[in-house]
């Protein structure tokens, strides 16, 4: 378990105990208590008449003295964003409350994109109180929110589960639709469980009556918290065979002469960063990350080898990646975005071990895809085991001398537009160790393959569901969780530095997506989550116009005047706001020199002019898989 | 067939008939000839790589030719409503394209309140290649914006067609997956039939591969439109049970002393809005409109006695309705919201006929729940009989002198603030004959409930789903179709008139639902729409205080500066656009006393102060049910 794991862990538990609970609490109480026994600290919502008997319960003297805060969104997609922020940056539970079938929709790809990429979100939907599910004549009611039986529907009723329906284990790994006050409780813990089991969103359906009905505290009192850790140490292994597959990696890596791990997105949803980085460290192993992977591991060591994306890396990455002898893929998830259009390709003597949260693969190229399949083991309790097991002085390491892939140095006209090449050869230069990097999907994102983070650099990025708009209110989820556990993102030793000059929240928005989910923007001023916000101008959608119709009015979008827009949204003095245009390379670069430097704002606006049609060499073989 | 109706078959048939149609087409260019044929004139959206092969073929001369519009929306849920709102309107095909995924999931909401309210929307989802439909290799890969597997999705194949399951058959009344060519055509305009046959929305998912095979014009040749009128005609009615409905609704009304109409929403959406007009006009009956039927009938006519929406009306239309013998509720919508909480109620004596399209249903008060039940007939056919066969030598009605209801006129203090019971008695005034009028979900409009609408005024609120936010965009929907089909709403006699002064769009917003949506009021200026907007800014969700919480947070928004919105999203120089706060009844008055003059601007954004706790005394009722 990592220090922060530990910290999180005593922290809820602290709260907990800090009272006694009574034998009888509203179920509107429990859940909000077993909230914050999860780890969360923030929910994210919009009101509905649905669930204003539950929001209600967030004023219980209880749940107020644990610190849980609500954060109200402009809509419920938005809410659902940021409810997926908070739960990446802090790897607890993101909740998301919304309204039957009105907020629960709008939600909805919200909630699908979270399922795609394994993220911890509960949505709690307020639906009809339990009368319309249980008397006959209130069931056959066609209620507002809820839409009517397909046909005859003065006649027949409509199904008040309907959006359950749609949901369930489709993009959920676990649904209660509460109908029985009680085994609510239960089906509240097991839902959750599942979630952190999974990685994946859960739903609870409650019904509107239900917040204020009296429930035992029976459960809170016997698992007094709910975490990652918690439910992880309960997987059930087994033994032999992780003693087995611990063995087997230990022999390989004592036999290898250029092994290398990838990181990939699943040590970071699970919580193995820490673990991963001593590991890599311990033994001086190459390291890459995957594209779904970035910033799990430390990608200022010169160990860390880029970024491997299949046929779709960059070519040093390739080459390095194929005098590998041993692949060591930890988190393993198999996307076409994640490798490159599935074009993952080793040497042809390479022993590769996939590790997954539910098994162990061992592939050899050699025996053309004969493969050892271990399934009752987990791959964190396995890299702690090959970790603590690991005799470096068995290692016979003949890693060649590398360089670092150097870009050659573009010198652009100072006076001449900003381009993506530009941006590229100088934005990874502003970032600073500590910083949360968010990026939105759109042609900049493509760039970002190549960059090298700076040491305990975050990176977020929707990179496999690519859903436009999303970052924006993914933003406001993380600088949510950076208030909420400031510097959990940081791995030990710099923290001290840290806290006296904090990481900043930098969000990359192109245009287009940013119009999508803009007014989400007002949330930042409300609640206060210092911000970076860069916003390419290039006059509507990129990525599409790489693909077609570059020159289409459907690829178009609406020009407006974003350094106007703090202002409209709530800083109306415009002081807590900076706001600013730049169209040359000159102007911007003089604000990149000083963009270290501390300020007093709470937002900084960049608009930053692009040309319509450029876009960083990097999206090329996308936009050519995307020429059907 | 009114003659709106037919002018728009005329169009469409001009249309088509006017190119010859080669013997073979790309799919992609089939689909926009067929949605021309279909009425539209219009398309929302927004662009993903899976649906930018279909768009390319809008730019088809032929299609160019028939006067296609892209419409590009900020989002896909604004586009969805924005497609509801053109249907509304114009009563064709509201069309909305999307991407996999991403796109289509966010539009949903959009298309449930379309579902719940009867709107023919056809939400066109652009999907994976048909690759990844046949080819097992492909379709085991996880692809972008598809959620994959929920278990072991390294290994498990990933639902290609989960988004349909979603939906299909829960908010759409037809959805195709196409998956094969030869059959595409037909599936198309399967979908098409079945929106206006049973005027809900449906679905076509066409592979990105599709748009630029080759399929046959036969269909085009064969069906040349497919509209409203022409599938109505094909629906199979059994003439014994027609005549016989026919017989008893004259007899009915020959024997009837004080019969009334309550004109119901199905009216609207099938196209009887005229013929009903004139059936109640002919025969000099008493009639009422449902909460959802609005401004079918003409409101300024002194025999329109309110809005009945059961024991949730106003008192005089109670007692009106009550002395009522007979009632033919045209276009009958049974739910929560249109029936005042299932409590209509009519005389002990009283004979009830309820007209459907599906349906005549004949209810006997005496004969306690015994009624009489015609399926083989259509209500249009009904309509068209009963008005013709009507002999006014035989009726005898006995209607009572009654009063319109006065309100006593409230006479504040000028310097005083704004209320909800000025407006309730100021607003109706600065509406004239044709003007559009758009009411958001909220407090405001439940006040709405009680104005008399001049004549020809068209009212759009979505009063039965409630999706705060929905009414903007929809807005921009009502306002394409009034640049497409002018004077659509327009009941002859005045048109000469409304040419000169041409009819408003008028749009009232409260601000809580305003911030949900805001981005749209951008392609306002961007396909120069005009618009006269109010927003009540009254700092939150007031139904939600009305409701529970009315200090919490929870309901709490921030305040905008929406004075300079326009500016922001595009009238840099603020030459096309006016906007103005008001915050005393002598500013607002005195602004009211002007709005009907002519001016030059396109928007016109006034944001109108009001108290936190104002609201209607109509919205109480509403705030005691949802008492939990």
């Amino acid at each position: 378990m990592s220090p922060v794991a530990v910290l999180k862990d005593q922290k809820a538990r602290a709260c907990l105990t800090s009272g006694q609970n009574p034998a009888k609490i509203p179920l509107g109480q429990y859940f909000f208590q077993r909230l914050v026994s999860c780890g969360a600290r923030s929910v994210f919502g919009v009101p509905g008449d649905f669930n204003l008997s539950l929001l209600e319960h967030m004023y219980a003297p209880e749940v107020v003295d644990q610190g849980l805060n609500w954060i109200g969104t402009c809509n419920e997609l938005n809410a659902a964003y940021a409810a997926d922020g908070y739960s990446r940056y802090s790897n607890t539970i993101g909740c998301v409350v919304t309204t039957f079938g009105v907020g629960e929709l709008s939600a909805l790809n919200g909630i699908a994109g979270a399922f795609a990429e394994n993220v911890k979100v509960l949505h709690v939907v307020g639906v009809t109180p339990s009368l319309f599910h249980q008397n006959p004549t209130h069931a056959s009611q066609n209620v507002h929110h809820l839409v009517p039986a397909m046909s005859c529907s003065n006649f027949e009723p409509p199904n008040h589960r309907v959006y359950y329906d749609m949901v369930n284990a489709r993009v959920s790994c676990s649904s209660a639709f509460l109908d029985n006050i009680d085994t609510a409780c239960d089906q509240i813990d097991n839902v959750i469980t599942e979630i952190y089991r999974r990685s994946q969103p859960g739903y609870i359906f409650i019904p509107a009556d239900f917040p204020d009905m009296l429930v035992s505290c029976e459960n809170l009192n016997n698992r007094p918290l709910i975490s990652l850790q918690e439910v992880i140490s309960n997987i059930p292994t087994d033994d032999a065979d992780t003693t087995r597959c611990t063995d087997l990696i230990l022999e390989q890596l004592y036999k290898s002469k250029k092994p290398a791990v990838i990181a990939d997105m699943l040590c970071d949803r699970y919580g193995l960063n820490s673990s991963l980085r001593n590991f890599v460290e311990k033994a001086q192993l190459w390291n890459f990350s995957s594209a779904m992977g970035r910033s799990i591991l430390n990608e200022a060591s010169p160990n860390f080898k880029g970024c491997y994306n299949g046929l779709e890396s960059n070519e040093q990455a390739i080459s390095d990646i194929q005098q590998c002898d041993l692949i060591l893929h930890w988190g393993a998830v198999k996307n076409e975005m994640n490798t490159g259009h599935y074009s993952y390709q080793f040497g042809s003597n390479t022993q590769l071990v996939e590790l997954h949260p539910n098994y162990i693969r061992f592939v050899n190229g050699k025996q053309s895809g004969k493969h050892l399949m271990f399934n009752g083991t987990y791959f964190g309790e396995i890299l702690d085991r090959v970790s603590a097991g690991l005799d470096i002085t068995k290692l016979n390491f003949e890693y060649p001398e590398t360089q670092s892939p150097s870009m050659e140095r573009y010198n652009p006209d100072p006076r001449s537009p900003i381009t993506q090449l530009y941006l590229q050869q100088t934005f990874p230069d502003i970032m600073k160790p500590g910083d949360v990097l968010i990026v939105e999907t759109g042609s900049f994102q493509f760039g970002v393959r190549d960059y090298v983070f700076p040491s305990n650099l975050k990176y977020i990025s929707q990179s496999f569901y690519l859903s436009i708009g999303m970052a924006l209110p993914c933003a406001l989820g993380v600088g949510i969780g950076m208030q909420d556990y400031p510097l959990d993102h940081i791995y030990t030793e710099q923290v001290g530095n840290l806290e006296a000059c904090p990481p900043r929240l930098i969000l990359c928005e192109g245009d287009g997506a940013a119009q999508m989910t803009i007014q989400e923007l007002t949330s930042f001023l409300r609640y206060k989550v210092p911000l970076e916000l860069f916003v390419w101008n290039n006059k509507g959608y990129t990525v599409e116009r790489a693909i077609k119709g570059p020159t289409r009015p459907y690829n178009d979008i609406m020009m407006w005047k974003w350094t106007k827009l703090l202002e409209v949204l709530g800083d109306f003095e415009e002081k807590q706001t900076f706001s600013r245009r730049f169209e040359t390379i000159e102007n911007l670069s003089e604000f990149f020199e000083l963009f270290q430097s501390p300020h007093n704002k709470l937002i900084r606006l960049v608009e930053v002019v692009l040309d319509v049609m450029d876009f960083p060499e990097q999206l090329k073989v996308m936009a050519a898989a995307c020429q059907h």
